[in-house]
């Protein structure tokens, strides 16, 4: 293909209005042609930053325009099944930000769907999988260098939450990325979760208990933590050390500019994942549409990834009121998915 | 008291060696007056190494021939009641090497022998506290410049341990230090410990199931988590962070020359506690000695603290066998120790 | 301009090849649209990875064929001026690689044809601008926080240079780039240019004397010192450090994950300027690309600029068999660059 | 020796305070027995902190009385001759503080009071030797494993000087160090001394004219570039980054407790002298200590080496108002300094 990948961005909101500029100004072999946004006032916003873009009250109908090539999907969670399903009926690739859909249930149903066609068309928004660092990491361990993996002490840490955050994105929208990043790095998928309570941060808002320490096994018998922290003040901060046999290895310090001030040596900590993740979240879009154009469609995880990740949510939500570890029970991963 | 302190030191195997050539050599108004080691052969190589100290077979003759002021105990664990009991019947000052005695029951006894006496005289060897980057970390969560503490993430790594290390001493040889020295950081005492098993490294002796991850809760609502590995073959690493309400504070990084070699850039990692912990050995025995000069008797951690350590130790030994959090419950501290 | 800008890459040696590879790759809206390379073989190999591009042995026919917007010269620096002269004269936007051309007097020349323009065209590629790090660096100087800036100190270590790398290119090839973005760090130009030699590297090959010391005079009084030295071995690193009244910054310095390996903390060090500054590269092309859509034409260092290298670098070589400071003098910077 | 050395401390202001201070508290065999002090109100503020020490006008007071084993020189650098000449003739084993003397004709007087004796008796205060990671730089120096070395580059910034401190003491007072230090790194001596001026630091006291750069060659080719920094404000930092042939090792960086607070990575910089060297301090005491006590009187900079500094600063004062390379040229080495 030598003509730009036609995409519709479904959803304008924050997420949405990125990947449109995303798209338009940094992304090669790309446009946006399609903006699908029932709100009048964002489509209009979204539009102005992608010239020559059609505006579509649904997904539909930019189908039936014929104008699109694949499609991005950037609504919220409860409104990606909805969208997931007509945009497979009309066999298009499709780039899905995380959750594939709200529950494993949901998901299930839209992997059957998927079968339908000739390969997987579905990539899941794990952005973390696209990051320098993470894929350093994940050599480090796939080469066995330094042994076995043994645990992985991961670290997730944000300055504040808005007011929509409730107890339970703790686990679906925070500790989700650890769901699917850990069992991509350690090659073995989350058999439980269990949530201890450490002291609770009193910045953080009443309506939430934390921060709060989730413990996964992997199949493998790998151990893992994850401190998961929410009001921290500081800056946004993820970070990961895997423990191997005869070797650590670490990623997500600070890094950049030094300098020295006032009685302290300083480098400057990220604010939020819009810096921290940056360059993943490019890399993620341009890897995407350089398989959706040579044919590959998927670059990343696939929607039985997605699936396992609504899974171990679940799991990871009934820890939350429930002491003891919770068991994540799979179906088996069709052959589809190999 | 202008005159050296004459300091007997008990046991002169390896740990107590390395305590008479310390006491020689670094420390300032003491010296080694008595070596009492039942082997002649071990008090004969000590006595080589500190000019003018007599040899004793039993702490009983040394305290008859009036050549001691005060007493520094390095024999095995097993054998620390059998010299503290004479010692505080002879009213003398003492520095015990970790632990206080081998189980709490028997540590109680020795409370109440010292409890006879005007004022606490035993200190034991924790010598973490005297470490400054511990001492710094302390300060800054009592400052409570950053909030209250919520989490200490803890780390101990050895490279390798010798034939005689067993399972137990994965708890009372090792954590026990995280056992002291955790709540001497967070301003509070250990309410419960467990242990989970991570995939165990194939580089560990056969006898060892190891690494794994302790899990203590403070009675102030603090979590504490502690990855304790004996096989990581790389090095000795002693690392803690703290999580505080608005900051994140971490010790036991590397330090010392850079360098760049060969495609990388390299800081050497410790091999062992006797240069990662050289200098709080030192400053342990000089302010002891300081202290028993000036008449205070003790600066560390006292015999109560020794009998809390005990008790953790107790239920960290159950938590290597039983699932869940194991409950450690002590008597209340005497005002003697206040 | 919605359409993708038409770019002709002159020069298809490895850097020509390297900017058909980006600008296909990964910018957006540009693509490549003519190859200028009369070698048959690398022009066939460079239009490989460059779906849709013509083919031309030279320019002028290019321009004839009415296929371009924009020209990348990527030849080597003699070349330049044969190149700029019928791109200009067609009036086309310029992304020149360093050097402008190879002495201040043919750049002067090519400075007097852009000036019949209407307006800059030329944009010379000292890609250091776009790195990230050196933004940050600039702007804390330009800042004032930590007071005004006194000393520069760089530092620029390649592990190995090619057979082809001779003396005089310690200067035009590789202090060049400080020639341009020292300057711009700091607001001021160079007046004077000394080289000192150390002790020097057997390592080298026998035609170098190296490493160098390149002290600069700025006009602002600040004192500039360049550590050149090309046959490190150990890797590619590239860092400065700004001197300021108040306060010190650093750029450069090692990042990315960490490692205990065998006794050590490792970080890996670059191995070429391709990594260490890839993204560079990347905003240089994307942004020059921006800027020529939008009709700003240059977005970065102009021909005056290139100018002012051209000087310094003459007196660098000068300096390389002449002892003392060897005074950098220029024209007065017409308003038409102001 | 068993028994303890007796030290005369000659000077009680704020460095020979220091150096009481650390003998009665550090310092293992060793005490003081006399201070040496012609202000009463010193004397006696020193003596309280020494007990036991008795107080003397002058040295030969207590040489006369049989008080002493050892001197300490803890005098300003001008009033060192007057006492080192009586400490020589009654043949005692000498520390002084740097310099030896205050120039390098004195020196050479000194010396050969000092060849009367049977071997050499003082040690000269450069206690830069005595860090741990200059140590290891000396090391990695010359192990030859990275090759020869061909750049020393240093740092040395104060925050700021108190009133006394003038123009010449750049040299004297602060380069002096590296004039001790580097030939000691490089095993080779300085030949030259230059001196270059930066943008002035307008938060410099008014009568002092810096930052400067000093340039010094050594005589193996080493070229050395310091920069000597006493109004930087923000902390105390001296480092050194040794450029080898196939490695570079740097020293003197931070470490110790990192934090995270309000969007920064931090780590506390020195503020003194005191803190940075402390460990130095200490350790240059016990080891000459332990090297009078053996017999061996120096284990350190010995009077020769202290000699060399002096031309060396003798050229950098020249170089201060001279444009161009100092020459330094010293007297063969005799034997008995071999």
């Amino acid at each position: 293909m030598t003509e730009e990948l036609r995409v519709a961005v479904v959803g304008a909101g924050m997420m949405g209005a990125d990947h449109i500029r995303r798209i338009t100004e940094r992304i090669s072999g790309a446009r946006v042609a399609a903006i699908v946004e029932p709100d009048a006032g964002r489509a209009a916003a979204a539009a102005e930053r992608a010239p020559g873009a059609l505006a579509f009250a649904g997904l539909e109908e930019a189908i039936a325009a014929d104008a699109i090539d694949a499609v991005l999907i950037a609504t919220p969670g409860q409104f990606h099944a909805p969208v997931l399903r007509p945009a497979l009926e009309a066999g298009l690739p499709i780039l899905c930000e995380k959750p594939l859909t709200q529950d494993s249930a949901s998901s299930l149903e839209i992997l059957e769907l998927e079968q339908r066609l000739d390969r997987p068309h579905i990539q899941v928004g794990f952005m973390r999988r696209f990051d320098a660092e993470y894929q350093q990491l994940r050599e480090v361990i796939a080469s066995g260098d330094s042994g076995e993996l043994l645990m992985v002490r991961a670290v997730h840490r944000n300055p504040s939450v808005p007011e929509s955050y409730t107890q339970q994105m703790l686990i679906t929208d925070s500790v989700v990325h650890e769901f699917d990043v850990v069992p991509w790095l350690a090659g073995s998928r989350v058999v439980s979760v269990e949530v201890k309570f450490p002291r609770r941060n009193s910045l953080a808002p009443e309506r939430l208990r934390e921060p709060i320490l989730v413990i996964m096994e992997l199949e493998n018998g790998v151990l893992v933590d994850v401190e998961m922290n929410v009001s921290v003040q500081f800056g946004y901060q993820v970070s990961t050390e895997a423990v191997l046999e005869r070797g650590v290895a670490r990623i997500g310090q600070p890094s950049g500019m030094q300098r020295w001030e006032a009685g302290q040596f300083l480098v400057k900590e990220h604010e939020s994942f819009t810096t921290r993740f940056a360059a993943a979240y490019d890399a993620q879009i341009q890897r995407w549409v350089d398989a959706v154009r040579r044919g590959d469609l998927v670059d990343g995880p696939n929607a039985f990834d997605g699936y396992l990740v609504a899974l171990s949510c679940e799991a990871g939500v009934r820890a939350l009121t429930t002491p003891g570890a919770q068991p994540v029970t799979a179906v088996e991963r069709p052959a589809f998915y190999a």
